[in-house]
């Protein structure tokens, strides 16, 4: 390959350089709420674990393994497993997951159970008691997190379109792969001496040594990253592989198992594992990088700079320089570099086996050259990723800040388990209280966010087809369902849709089912509406436009209303839209009845924004009091608005004789706005068990008479405890892509769990 | 009644008085080519006679009998009815539709078939044998039209809430329909006067005398219509009726039953009926006018100004003050009056029974003060109805301008026979050219209009639902489908539609399946477009927006490109969306495949705008005579549009080094635009049988990947003739909404009756 014409393309296309795939996998030890391993079985809902693309368990039963998807970005990687964490806290009960790589507390004879499997899946068992007598319970019980990493598919087309590293799409990935492996290996340490997370094990852990087999203290040095040391989890003993090219790679394994010193390559415990997928035929398909310790400072125990500082370095040896393959000294240098900074890399000025010179003096150049060579090629262009850069460069001037040495210095000063129970507890808080976010998808909606979750409890996949849209497909083996927008799916017809989307039509249907319906007459001009002012006179009606939107142009007439009147609010309809319903008036409160496969599924009745008193504080302080509930934010992204403190509120306030300094009395409810819309501050009270069953039948009939499968039925209720007569309702409008969000996250009420009752009524 | 309030309430809300419901019959005998009577069964391509709400026979089974539905305006029932006759006449092959009200030739011993019914409708055949014995068969044969209408339903609600006439809406029925019909049966002289249009029969006709019961020829005066004679369709004897109310009518009606003088108020041969329908509760529902002849001059035989009058009459009626009964005096002399018009009505100095005045003075003097009462009333500010009664006012003024004049005048000219069967002929063409159409509904969608005539075929009811969004319900029995748009139905779901909406998706779900679509990426800017040049970099490729709109925004860049053009094309394409693709160019011909359940039954090739030389005529000559087609129209009220001659073609030819003025060769083809569509008079031109299988079968594949059972699927194919192969075609788009009538009326190639598949696929 000729480097300068590999660099010269590289550069021409550099914005291709930081794109790429990105998965992560971690596990964490169920612990109980004393720090205890938990010696439950792993939990039922999350089904067969051989099966669950997400949620299993690794060695241990207790040891969950949450494994993403190949995702667009680090970000959305990083999201997608804190929605696994989440997913999981939601559903072990009272149980935590230990939030670091070493175990807890682990008693005298403690008993470790090996993940239990059955079926097809049994081997998955016996090979695990096999590793347990290699090399012991209480190593296997070790966590980490695999950062899994491709290059951009454009990048390598770009590649293959210049020959400049081989005339097969093979060849360009043989060429790219293994010139990053050799070169991450090489610089490896680095990545530990930065952000290893396992300085201390607790006191009592003894594992078995790889070499006499006797159990011994798991302690050396002045260590950073027990986990990435020599008694850590390795092999017994070290190999060598020949990273020179494919071929010579795929002989040294061979070698390996044909010698029987290895079961297979999932046996080797490598820093960095190059991985094949049937589609790329034998060619090096993605890089795992295996030496990430857990983040007990990060509620999903996945730290960020560290998942960055990886991938840079993984473009870094992409660029850098080398000379096409590595010799097993270079190879033995390279692990001796590992071995001191996980086991010594809390001394800064320790030397490294390489040069010289000490780590951090050799820190500091790497990273002034990575700088140097990123920057060149533009893949510091991007703020996240320049500013990570930076970090680093801070962290290697000011090593006391490494966030390996400030968890030493806490769990000194708390104690090793204190420590990692009271962070597990907090995260556990922060899980449940924010249940609506999917992480990393939070610019999709809300209702969408929860459909997914859903969907990974079920463990069932997902790809994104159309972010901006909402549009998703979910599988489970040959079975699949594209969505829209949470709610817009198969089980629809469009025909339907068109019918709720038509407000004349919806009525028109409902009518002739003999359910009530607003009646009334449509006009296309305030003339011929005035035409038609002796036909309503005296009865108490509503003028609006036909498409309403937020409650806009619509006037209600309820008595002693005259002639002017009537005109005036045409007026204002006709200002909206160029067709206005008169529709008779119905009082009562509207409800939002939701509808899935002719079962009601949840009744919302919605409030405007209001405060009530406590005869001490002021309005602005009761608003303030009660936007600090988590469920409320700002732009849509929660499942309740904050209530505002704007004019609209100032003004319909002041209507009142009040103001943001009026102290209400205890119990006296304020409202501040004259809409209930949720956008605007309003709060969403649960009534599905409340109203009477009558209307829930009604409902289910509409939705018949429209063939609807989901819908969101708008109806005015005059009394919800008596039953339903042809007066004392109606239904206002039928919504056919219906929120489903509002009806799990309340203001006032049960979760109904909408999300998991679409999952299974889309047949998974 | 106080006359005074019920008019005072009719004045306030005068703009209701036009309004209503108008619903039309008419029957017309089959002939044959040389106009006999056709003896062939009533079409089996109809269905069950007995069951066909629109299209049945009537007493022979030679005679077709037309209903339409009621509809909310004159306008509709006349186009309504043009349409039935237009499927009539498409479906009859050969046979004709006798224009006329009187019986076309008729042989000496000719063979009269009454109509033959089965199974639960037998009776309706031994009625009619009945009738043949007491009316003979040629009187029945004489057939007519009538006119039925309903006041607005507003009107009555008005006159219920002013109680001016009755205190429930029985009463408030009862009123103004005897009002309506005691005034009407006084002035329906008017009416024939007017309006008739049976002044001759076929000199052979014979019929059975009603009093002596011996055949006669139909003959009598100087007569204007001889089907509303006393020769005509009349009961054997004149029956008193009592109007003065509901009661006295029923019991009148009651009393001639019981005495066996009819055998049913069907056998009634009234000039106006009274009509209940059962959800009026007894009380009256609508009105049948029966005093109108089959109109020669008018295709579907009815001609618009006699029910236009007949609107005014009836509505004049309600108005005019009358004394609230009618002695069997007064009835007589109204029926004498009737007699007069129709055997004298062609004398205009005839006096009338009532008064010693001429007719044409009195007919004067009641058009008079029609006209000033219904313009007090408002009924003539629209102006339809003002030029109709201007017309009126004319036609008595000019009594020989009176249709059944010059139809006396025609016939005397041309002979009976030949006079209707050139019309009956013409008629026919006329039908036949214009197939596309439903008349009366031409501003709804040509699909929708094509639907509708094929359920008419097979007579399924329908309901318009919202006119401008083309939303309709079908019905037959308990089947009921919604329909939008002609294709958008219950068969699709709703995801399925989104999933075509959306290009993004549509091309990964394609793609899974293994089908060829165009490679390529989106961009969100044009800067992230360039930044990939190199990867389309001397490669065809077409750059477009995300949302093509008629090819707006559209580059191809087939070779020898460089990065200033394919700049430019960014450029062009981020005018027109925010996002837009860059894909591999896909050679070859567009073809649109329409796919209804999972079969291909239809194939369209676009062509833009052209002429072919013919060596004499220029340019512009051949664009008017290509022009003449009758399916092509202005405004896409017809299957294709006219060619222009404006700039854009002007431009077009320019660039071709020619003119409006040249004169292409013989056989050749000059283009006049660009672009190929049907809009700018592109020629559709159907490849249906021509294609190779393959491209059907991968077209069925692909809308089985997006479970989608309607969809018209655009295709890029190189080779019509040979094999697909993964390279030599691509799917460019999937359409969830395809008009139909382009398959049905191509400018070459067979009607492929997407229409009747629809229907068929919709479970009719």
């Amino acid at each position: 390959m000729n480097t300068q014409d590999f660099c010269f393309i590289l550069k021409q296309n550099s914005h291709l350089l930081r794109e790429g795939c990105f998965g992560l996998e971690k596990e964490n030890v169920r612990v109980n709420q004393d720090g205890t391993l938990a010696l439950t079985p792993h939990p039922a809902v999350f089904g067969d674990k051989g099966k669950h693309p997400y949620i299993t368990t690794d060695f241990s039963e207790s040891q969950v393994e949450m494994i993403t998807p190949p995702l667009p970005s680090v970000g959305e990687a990083l999201g997608f497993m804190e929605t696994l964490h989440d997913v999981v806290t939601e559903n072990i009960g009272d149980e935590l997951l230990w939030p670091q790589s070493l175990p807890p507390v682990l008693k005298e004879n403690q008993e470790i159970p090996i993940a239990h499997y059955s079926g097809e899946f049994k081997d998955k068992e016996y090979y695990r008691q096999k590793l347990a007598g290699t090399y012991g319970k209480e190593r296997q019980l070790i966590s980490g997190i695999h950062f899994n990493f491709s290059f951009s598919e454009k990048l390598m087309d770009v590649l293959l379109k210049s020959g400049v590293c081989g005339s097969s799409m093979e060849e360009v990935r043989e060429t790219v792969y293994f010139r990053v492996v050799r070169n991450f290996l090489k610089y490896r340490w680095l990545f530990i001496w930065l952000y290893g997370e396992s300085p201390l094990a607790e006191e009592t852990l003894n594992v078995i040594s790889l070499k006499t087999g006797e159990k011994q203290p798991m302690k050396c040095g002045v260590s950073l990253s027990l986990r990435t040391s020599p008694l850590g989890y390795r092999n017994r003993e070290e190999f060598f592989i020949d990273y020179s090219s494919l071929e010579a790679y795929n002989m040294s394994i061979d070698k390996l198992i044909r010698e029987n010193r290895i079961d297979g390559p999932h046996e080797l415990y490598l820093p960095v594992r190059i991985k094949f997928l049937e589609k790329d035929n034998g060619s090096p398909s993605y890089i795992e990088v295996r030496i990430v310790d857990l983040d007990p400072f990060t509620k999903s125990g996945v730290c960020a700079s560290a998942i960055y500082f990886s991938h840079l370095l993984l473009v870094y040896s992409l660029l850098k320089e080398e000379n096409g393959s590595l010799t097993e000294e270079e190879l033995q240098r390279a692990t001796r570099n590992q071995d001191m900074a996980s086991c010594y890399g809390r001394d800064e000025k320790k030397e490294l086996k390489c040069c010289s010179t000490t780590v951090q003096q050799k820190a500091t150049s790497i990273l002034e050259d990575m700088e140097r060579i990123l920057s060149e090629y533009g893949v510091l262009d991007d703020e996240i990723y320049r500013q990570e850069m930076q970090h680093n460069l801070y962290l290697v001037q000011n090593p006391e800040k490494r966030i390996g040495m400030v968890l030493y210095e806490s769990i000194n000063r708390v104690g090793f388990v204190p420590f990692h129970l009271e962070k597990a507890r907090q995260y556990r808080e922060t899980t449940i209280s924010g249940g609506y976010r999917f992480h990393g998808l939070e610019d999709m909606e809300m209702s969408t966010q929860l459909l997914l979750k859903a969907a990974i409890l079920k463990g069932i996949g997902f790809e994104i087809l159309d972010r901006k849209e909402n549009f998703i497909r979910l599988f489970d083996g040959k079975k699949e369902e594209y969505v829209m927008q949470a709610t817009k799916t198969s089980l629809d017809s469009y025909v339907s849709v068109l019918m709720m989307e038509n407000k004349v039509v919806t009525k028109k249907v409902l009518e002739r089912a003999g359910i009530s319906v607003p009646g009334g007459y449509e006009y296309t001009s305030p003339e011929a509406g005035m035409a038609d002012y002796r036909l309503y006179a005296g009865k108490p009606v509503v003028i609006k436009p036909k498409s309403t939107n937020f409650g806009l142009g619509i006037t209600i007439l309820k008595h002693n209303y005259d002639e002017t009147d009537f005109k005036a609010a045409l007026q204002i309809a006709f200002e909206h839209d160029n067709t206005v319903l008169i529709e008779k008036f119905i009082p009562g409160r509207e409800f939002r009845i939701f509808i899935i496969n002719d079962e009601v599924v949840g009744i919302l009745h919605r409030v405007p924004a209001n405060v009530t008193g406590d005869g001490v504080l002021n309005i602005g302080q009761l608003i303030d009091m009660k936007n600090e509930d988590p469920l409320r934010g700002k732009g849509y992204r929660t499942p309740l608005e904050k209530i505002r403190k704007g004019r609209e509120e100032e003004m319909f306030l002041k209507q009142q004789g009040m103001d943001f300094n009026t102290v209400p009395k205890e119990r006296e409810v304020v409202y501040l706005r004259e809409n209930s819309n949720i956008s605007t501050g309003g709060d969403s009270i649960d009534f599905t068990d409340d109203i009477d069953d009558s209307y829930k039948a009604i409902a289910v009939e509409a939705a018949k008479a429209l063939n609807v499968k989901i819908t969101g039925l708008d109806m005015m209720i005059q009394d919800i405890h008596a039953p339903a007569t042809p007066d004392n309702y109606a239904i206002i409008e039928m919504n056919f892509n219906p929120a489903i969000h509002i009806h799990c996250y309340p203001f006032k009420g049960k979760n109904r769990h909408l999300n998991h009752k679409m999952i299974k009524a889309l047949g998974f």
